[in-house]
């Protein structure tokens, strides 16, 4: 299927569509009001007549025939790229009815992608209609909505935040739940819902669009690629939304602690950052500033290290730097660390037994219990880690991983083996940790000049797929080491991303997620130059960021590596 | 007494003065490197030919007969101001050697003013020598220092920290210490030295400077005022430089969290800043980002407000939101918070003398040695904190009010008496907390287009005051929300700002630290709209610190509102 549009003929570059409004003007800085009428540029596919080309049937990424079941309607389905066209428009142009709904934890970027949609639909059926779903998916499931005009949406064009509709984290999962979706696609009279969300929201997406197609409604569902942890991509989707501005703003952060630590000459700065699974925020800050160490979860599981040999490696430079006369230092942690590590997990389901069964004596004849791997692992955290770990439980009696401090963890233990190597006189010097968490702070910031251009793209293209009457594909903007007008735009099939899993004695459709891999190029970069990190102070700090002048149009290592746009 | 100079005709701009090194591009991001050659605007006084014009004679903050006992050479100073001369110049241009030391915790700008001295002896007397003495007031104690050249401070212009000869914290006080500076002083034969420092240091400064004087050195010394805390400033200073900068990062962090609290609706954010002493950066980052409550210290202080009217004025905001459907909020609070509160010092002592004298029982009976005001609060505390306030102790067995974590005490208060309201049917929604503590993240940050233009402008007139042979003046530069062309420039003697405290039966004297004044313009504004922030959501996202374009040249609140250029 082959359908072509043809451009409106506006002007290369994108100008806002309405006047500064009261409410922006009394409650934005300089600095927003400022980037609310930035220009984006548009690839040039998306600047002129374009056709859709769809490549070959697809597969998936991990047991296709249980796909297959799981997605009768859509499996195989091919990618579908944008091309250039000289032909005339062969659809006409149909009033389009489009929902779109913002699914997960905050990314920079996510409003622009709403924007790029509405655009769409104005430069090419100004009389459609967008709907904004309300709190998520359940905003979907309720019905809960607000019609996007130019005007409602012009504030928040290159803001950060999710707040022109807000976000949830309900999933549309159940027959009843389907259901409500259904009604809600046929009340609005929908031709097309764009999910933004992350790999989770995605998998939905297209368990959606598989269940609007089975029953033959109109309403197709194209997702978008959201998540500043950068674990949703793949080769036609070369990062996700978000990753590329909170990565700046924790290396801005991250930067500044560097010079300060040089300065002072006396503190070890352990810095965590956001990243439950995966560590690409933890990798890209590294490559950004140069810290002297930095843990990289992936590998920690691939090596199969313990909390032990974790810790002994910070020592190790430690003690290193200290005979350099170093006694200070930058430690970047992902938040995810404990997760990577296998005797951890094992205490901890350990734990979670006895804490439900026995009874928890002061005199500690209770650790009999516990293997003695654990036990040793015990004796060896410190004894707020242990009191954490013994005290803080969720509502089914669980120990809760998350509240677990993991930098504070770190420098209590690295404080209790420097003591050791200092009786053995291995160590002279005077150790101060000083703890960081980088975690909130980067979800919402102003989206960098490529965030707010790939969102754009990302949204723009979700209309063009949706105009085409594509369905169960992500948006997919590519070639972006290149200068924009060269950008591709496409769309992805859903299901190629897919492997199942199984839970409950049932295979479920997941998209995994993309882990640093350990033989890719940024983590290659990393591994290449971390002992000269650790040694030598390489420390760069790479300032806030910028909208203008310098370094405003830059694009992060791990995508330019990647893409092999980086040596 | 009024001495001329003529400028070297240099143009109304500085330029660098040397090429890019090898050091800088491969080490500096592209931000660091575009701001090395950042070119700074100079008041037109410091452009041109100038002459020092002498004020009347002052007298001090408080007690001015002890301070003119404590400084019976220096007491009664007259403020110097520069002003523009046509006359020839009346002074031969002897060849200077100075000396200039960082002092105290690092400030963004610091870099700065140290190019500014160098700058000025090379604009008026090329062959002059400027020494910096490394790692703080202990260089000029142990003679250790470096000769700063054009190529060692050119890497330095415009960036941050203090690593160009580092900072430390000792003090020049004991009659063997002041020897050692004289020593050095003799031996590298110097005309002058610049101390940058806090209020503490400043006073150490004018010591030394009174010593020197009376010892007939010719050795001058003069003070420039820097701490990011804001705390140092008086009529003729109107603000410590790295005030601006470090409440920019701040209230970029804070607008973030905001944009964030209002997209999740779900989290009330307690922002911990930096500040142990005043108010001052908690109320500018405030005035930045309308949070929907602030605490000043200095109005609980004044107000002798508990821990208890703390949490009950939080805690009445928070069920007020959640009858107007807000559950989430944005909370600051200063680092010295419980340094404001009397009853929480007076339960401090009391732990103290019991922790240092008495048996702590399980059972509690340690507890009946507490007054029954001190025994209802310490009960009032959650039990993480009063585990804190039993456990964490310093060498001399006192409690560590520093490592108390108030933003997290606070979050477990409202807690606790947000479950008493819901028993009572006064609350019905959910509260939940996320704490942030945002301190050495600002400390060292890039510093702004002010803070440059500032830093350069005090040390290029401290650099004036030394070549006309003035001693025991802090630098002092005026007329800040006018264009950097009508800036006014000169030295404020140093015993002016002084008042003496009793310490050890013995007169001291000291710089007061200038607090948030109740009755001051910055204070009155917030204290003016603090309601309207509080439940209608005023949240303003400052956004990154820009260099160039919108906003890069902005003023901060606080300097504008205390020099009237602000309603």
């Amino acid at each position: 299927m082959s359908i072509s549009f043809i451009s409106n003929g506006e002007a290369a570059v994108r100008s806002n569509h309405a006047p500064v409004t009261g409410r922006v003007s009394s409650v934005y800085s300089e600095v927003q009001s400022s980037r609310i009428d930035h220009n984006l540029p548009l690839p040039s596919v998306l600047r002129s007549s374009f056709t859709i080309v769809d490549g070959p049937p697809s597969s998936a990424a991990g047991n296709p025939d249980e796909i297959a079941k799981l997605f009768p309607n859509l499996f195989g389905q091919p990618s579908a790229k944008l091309v250039p066209s000289d032909s005339n428009k062969v659809q006409p142009d149909k009033k389009l009815k489009i929902g779109v709904v913002l699914s997960g934890g905050q990314a920079p970027g996510g409003h622009n992608v709403i924007s790029g949609i509405f655009d769409y639909l104005q430069d090419h059926v100004k009389s459609s209609v967008l709907y904004g779903f309300r709190g998520g998916p359940a905003g979907i499931m309720k019905c809960k909505y607000v019609e996007l005009t130019s005007e409602y949406i012009y504030p928040y064009r290159n803001q950060g935040g999710f707040d022109m509709i807000c976000s949830g984290r309900d999933k549309i999962e159940t027959p009843e739940q389907f259901k409500q979706a259904e009604e809600t696609a046929k009340k609005l009279d929908l031709d097309g819902i764009v999910v933004i969300g992350g790999d989770d929201s995605n998998t939905n997406a297209c368990l959606l669009a598989e269940n609007f197609r089975g029953k033959n409604l109109k309403t197709r569902v194209i997702g978008c690629p959201k998540t500043i942890d950068g674990d949703l991509k793949c080769k036609e989707v070369p990062t996700s939304f978000g990753f590329d501005t909170a990565c700046r703003i924790y290396a801005e952060m991250i930067g500044n602690v560097m010079v300060d630590a040089r300065s002072t000459g006396k503190y070890y700065h352990f810095v965590r950052l956001m990243g439950r699974a995966a560590s690409h925020i933890t990798l890209e800050c590294a490559l950004q500033t140069h810290p002297n160490i930095t843990i990289i979860g992936e590998e920690v599981s691939a090596q199969k290290q313990t909390l032990k040999s974790v810790t002994d490696y910070i020592v190790d430079v430690v003690c290193k730097r200290a005979e350099l006369g170093y006694n200070y230092g930058v430690i970047l942690i992902p938040e995810g660390l404990i997760d990577f590590i296998p005797e951890v997990q094992q205490l901890i389901s350990e734990l979670n037994e006895i804490l439900a069964h026995d009874i928890v004596d002061d005199e500690g004849l209770w650790k009999r219990k516990l293997t003695s791997q654990s036990l040793e692992l015990f004796e060896f955290l410190p004894q707020a880690i242990q009191e954490q770990l013994m005290l803080e439980r969720d509502p089914h009696g669980n120990v809760q991983v998350a509240r677990i401090e993991t930098e504070k963890m770190l420098i209590q233990m690295v404080e209790t083996e420097l003591e050791k190597r200092k009786n053995e006189g291995a160590y002279k010097a005077q150790f101060k940790g000083q703890s960081h968490f980088f975690g909130y702070e980067g979800r919402c910031g102003l989206p960098t000049n490529f965030d707010s251009t790939y969102c754009y793209a990302l949204g723009y293209g979700a209309g063009a797929l949706l105009q085409s009457g594509k369905t169960g594909l992500i948006s997919s903007v590519g070639n972006l080491a290149a200068p924009v007008e060269e950008w591709t735009v496409g769309g992805t099939a859903l299901t190629s991303l897919m492997d199942v899993e199984r839970r409950h004695g049932k295979f479920k459709p997941v998209i995994k997620k993309a882990m640093v891999e350990l033989d890719g190029a940024p983590f290659k970069k990393f591994a290449s130059l971390r002992d000269e990190w650790a040694f030598n102070n390489r420390y760069i700090s790479p300032g806030p960021i910028q909208f203008v002048g310098p370094a405003s149009n830059a694009i992060n290592h791990t995508l330019l590596l990647e893409l092999g746009a980086e040596a």
